[in-house]
Formats: structure tokens, sequence, C-alpha cells
């Protein structure tokens, strides 16, 4: 049986059982029912991932899929693509921002080079290179179908290998220059709204790269007319292969019921992706923040999903999904660690 | 010198040598500028206010101010009033909700009792009772005056002993049975909207409550008729003992260039009186949550402030503190420990 396959095999529904009794746990804690909002629903969830009422969170993991975009050749991103393999060996020697904020939250980093143009040599570099880099969707597809599920399929490998060690909390993350403007493609195959509303400046662009991206974008759709009822098509036509490759490790964690914090846009585009491949995988996101591309909240909305933190960041790397690792633990301490109002003696509601 | 004109003497403007020399470092780290956000905004800040372009927290302190209310006799609370002082006593045996998220930020919490109705003993209670909780305010003044300018006075009093002790960033927190009411009529001072925008559900009163709570309000404005230019005024008719006392907290804080991070609504009302007193502490705020209060995204917007964490939550006792001191933190190790462009060898941007 394919990778593929048997991910998608394995990925089941939430244990209703356990969430329940995590909330009857939670409304029996001195505080108001509810009063904890998302933290609560937080608790609920990983309740019902877990198939545990309670549990710890012991082995944090951010994976960082690096990947290059021929459409950088149309202009679209301020910086060169030499960048990529740079800003790789930067996350593998410690200085990114994700390695910051990974620390912070006592998280470790796993770097995965899916696609980077340029070769790129480190030990602790997970090398699953597919291609090197896709080819320009303004001119024609991604990659071909077999590289999109190779993508998917690198993505599972490497969240299986993780859970096999460890892990059991997993937040996405990525590198490449380019890589907004194939996930406003992909939301745009999505989405209703017209292309202006979906595209944003990525890493800061101006006005002039900001057109020529839309235009990018605009001939990506037309030549390569990508089914929204088919995601593997829409992850070849007009997809990355770090997209491809978060999708697959959404679906490779959800198949295994480990929880999955997803980060800014790119990550968000490769849930998208996972989602339409198997809407179930949903249940075991956690959206983490809002970014400023002004893409991103409606690629959330359309999955139901409510992201946590709005600080205006648009970094990506996995950024927001290590901020937002905060909450996810604290959520589990909440339901473990909080009096119940007989242990604490605190009288309950009146009505 | 009376101590409220000590600390209002003392709070200067923030230091733009400081957070000049921060924006620089930023914008010399690899990533694209701004791409951080608001956690590059913090970092900017917490420059002007340290007077010092990178440092490192060590001491984070919950200050959490407890008082009682007079006007939970007009039905506005669905809890009796003496779950204030059994929730000090799980404050101080660490079995509440500020407990568990105290810890898992790496934060102190001390628990002063600026106004219970009850007499609560405990070893590591501050006690600072000003009164044994206010008057009915839908009757006349919470508190006379000069109790008001004692509640502020002692939340100067413990903020400084902290600082003292080490403390280098504070979180606001408070119980009290029934302060989102007082908490909602201060915001009424300070808001043209209507009142039915301003008051909410606090620990989720059902409609009955709701409207006892909006009658109680409305005439606690009618009755005392609080002037807004005059602040300490506005506390003693229609505020609360904790609420004084927050504000004293962050008007000391202010006059030690420490900064502040203000929890949820009670928090922020006493923030407003603080602003009111003194605008110049505003830029030692730092807004943690929007809570499921309607009023406190209002209030929050009335000094300008924004905040980060969007979860829905509404217990107060400094809970959106704690999980914002997380981003402060990130905003600190970020700014000191990323690699910039020329140490990593990373190229810029083309432009």
């Amino acid at each position: 049986m394919k990778l593929i396959e048997k991910a998608l095999k394995g990925i089941d529904g939430l244990d209703k059982d356990s969430m329940e009794r995590a909330k009857k746990r939670l409304d029996s804690l001195t505080k108001p029912k509810g009063s904890l909002g998302v933290l609560e629903e937080l608790a609920v969830k990983l309740a019902g991932i877990k198939k545990e009422s309670m549990h710890e969170i012991k082995d944090k993991v951010i994976i960082v899929m690096a990947g290059d975009h021929g459409v950088v050749e149309e202009g679209v991103s301020a910086y060169p693509q030499e960048v990529t393999p740079q800003m790789i060996l930067n996350f593998l020697s410690g200085g990114a921002a994700i390695n910051v904020l990974a620390r912070h939250a006592g998280a470790r980093i796993v770097c995965v080079d899916v696609g980077s143009a340029a070769d790129v040599y480190h030990e602790s570099l997970v090398s699953k290179k597919v291609k090197r880099g896709t080819d320009n969707i303004a001119r024609g597809p991604a990659m071909s179908r077999e590289e999109a599920v190779r993508c998917i399929e690198a993505g599972i490998e490497v969240v299986w290998q993780e859970i096999d060690r460890g892990a059991d909390l997993i937040g996405t993350g990525e590198m490449g220059i380019g890589n907004t403007t194939p996930s406003s493609a992909i939301l745009a195959v999505y989405s209703e709204r017209p292309l202006e509303e979906l595209v944003g400046r990525g890493t800061g662009i101006g006005d002039d790269r900001l057109n020529l991206k839309l235009r990018a974008i605009k001939r990506a759709l037309e030549i390569n007319q990508p089914d929204p009822r088919d995601p593997v098509g829409v992850l070849a036509k007009v997809g990355g292969l770090e997209i491809g490759a978060i999708a697959g490790c959404i679906l490779g964690a959800a198949s295994r019921r480990v929880p999955v914090v997803i980060d800014g846009f790119i990550s968000t585009a490769g849930a998208l992706i996972a989602g339409r491949i198997e809407p179930r995988c949903i249940d075991y996101m956690i959206a983490s923040h809002v970014s400023q591309e002004p893409g991103h909240g409606i690629m959330l909305r359309l999955m139901g999903l409510e992201p946590m933190i709005h600080m205006k960041m648009r970094l990506g790397e996995g950024t927001g999904a290590a901020l937002a690792f905060n909450m996810v633990e604290a959520a589990t301490k909440i339901i473990r660690e909080m009096a119940t109002f007989d242990d604490a003696g605190v009288s309950r509601e009146i009505k």
C-alpha cells in the first residue's frame, strides 16, 4: 500500500467520550464554566485527539519544510533565491527567528529540504528533495502529479519518524523564497473572492512587484486550470514542494492522533490541501496566529479554524506555531493542575 | 510628599534613543523588516521603557488585587460574595487558574487584600485593606475620595516593594465578586457608546441578572454623577477597591520604568483610571488579551492599546496577562538571540 493511502486509512474522528470527560472535569474546576474560552476548547480537542481526558505534552517539534519556486523569475519576491539555502543553514546553526522562538517554547526543530533549488549539505538537515524547485507556475504546472504525491509522502515520512521518536505536538513551518505566490494561487482555487483580496505583500514587496505577483497568479490559474475537486492536482499545478510536504505532515500527524499547530499563510495553504484530501484531518489542526497576509484569515475561515494570536506577524518559518505551543501546553496544565470546587472549598454559582 | 505625588513625579516618557537603537538592531536581523510584527513593536517599547536596547526579563510577577463590591446586593452576580475570600485562599494554596498559568510562565504571584468584605488570614497574603468592600454604587459612592487615594497608594506600595525585590515585568490581576459592574460603570464615564454595548455577562449571568446589572449601573451613574475630568473622583464614586489598587500598581510601575502587562476587563478599568491620572503611564502598558466582555475592546481602544491574544477568556485573575508574558519574553529573546544578516551570511532584499 502506498504511504499516502496508509496515512489516509489511519485518520479517524475525535474521541467523543474523552471529550465529554474533559468537559466534565473542566466544569468542576474553580472558575465560571467556559470562562477560560479557547484554553478550555483546546483541552477538550486534545482529549478527543489523544483519546484521554488529561494528558501531558512531552516532546514539541517544529518541522520546517524548505522549497524553491520557479515563479520567482516573474519578479514576485524582493529576495534572491539564494536566501532559501542560506536560511536553511541559519536554521541549522540556530540563528533564525524560529530557532529563538522554538528554544523559548522548549521545542525541537527539524529542518527538511523538500525542494531547494541549490544543493545544501549539513549533518542535521533531513534531505527529502523531490525536485530542485518547482517550475514557473505562470508558464505551466509547478510539478508533475507524481512529484506532488512524493512531496506529500515526504511530509508523512518525516512526521511519522518524529512521532516514533516521541513527538506529541507538531508545529508546521516553512522557508521558500516566493512561496506566498503559490499559496495565494491555492487559496484562489478555493475562495470565491476577487484575487486582489487574496494576494498580499509577502515579505513586504512594493506596488510594482505586487502587480507582477497578481499577474503571475492570474496566468498560473488560466494556464493550469486547477480543479478544486482534485487537491493533489491543485498542488501539482499551482502549489509548492514545501506546501505539499506540509500537507503530508498534517495528514501523517492526524493518522497517528497527534495534534498539529498550523503556522501562517503558507502552512495554512498546505493545511487547505490536506483538508481537501481528507476533511477529518482538520480536527487535528490547531490554528496559531493570523498573519498580516490578507488571505490568511480567509483561508483559516474556509476550514472553520480561528486563530488565537493577532500580532501582525508575516515571517513564517513556524514562528506563530512556536508562540502558540505556549497556549496548547497551558490548556493541558489547566485541566491537570487546577483545583476543583470541592477540593478548594469554593462555593458554586447560585443561578 | 504623598506617595501618589511621588509616583506621578517619577513618570517620564520613553527613551527615544534606546528605541532607535532597538529598531536598528531588529532591522539587521535575518528576517524581512518588521515581519515579526508586534514582537518587534514590543522589543522597541521595552527598549524605551528600560532605557536599554536589549534587556533580559528575570523576575516576572502577577499582582492579584482582591476586593468586594456592595453592589452585589442588587443581584448583579451569580456567585455569592463568600467566593472572594475562598478564591484568595485558593490563590494562596496554588489551585486557581492564575496559579497554573503563572507557574507555566515562570512567574510569581503576589496576592493582596485591598478590600474583601471578609477577614482573610494567610501568611502569604499581603494585607492592605482599605475598606471591607465598597458601598453599593447604585445607592451612593463606592468609597470616599480619601479611600480612593489609599487604594491607589496601596497599589503603588505593593508594586514598589516587588520592584525592590527584583520584579522587572508586572502583570495585573484581580478577584472580586461583582467587579465587572463598577468596571462597566467606569467605562461608561469615558465612552460615548450606549450602556448596553458596555455591559456584559461577567462570569456568565443570564438575562434577568443582566437587566439588574444594567439598571444598577444606570442608577450608579445618575446618583453619583461622576466627572470624567476627575479620575480619582470616578474611582471613588463608581469604582472598586481592587480597581484603584490596579491603577496604583500601574502608576507605581511606570514611575520605576517597569513594563506592566494589563489583563482583562477589570484590570483595564484600573488602567483607564491610571491613564486619566497620568497619560504618560499608558506607554508602560502592554495589552495582553481581549476578553469576551464586550466593553473590553472598547476600553483598550480608548487608550490606543491593541491586544495580542484573542481567546474568548473572561476569567480575570491575571490569566490573560500570564499568557502574554510569553510574548513579552519572546520579544526580548528575538532582539538578543537572532543572528544578523552579516553573521549568518544571508543576502538582503533586492528592492
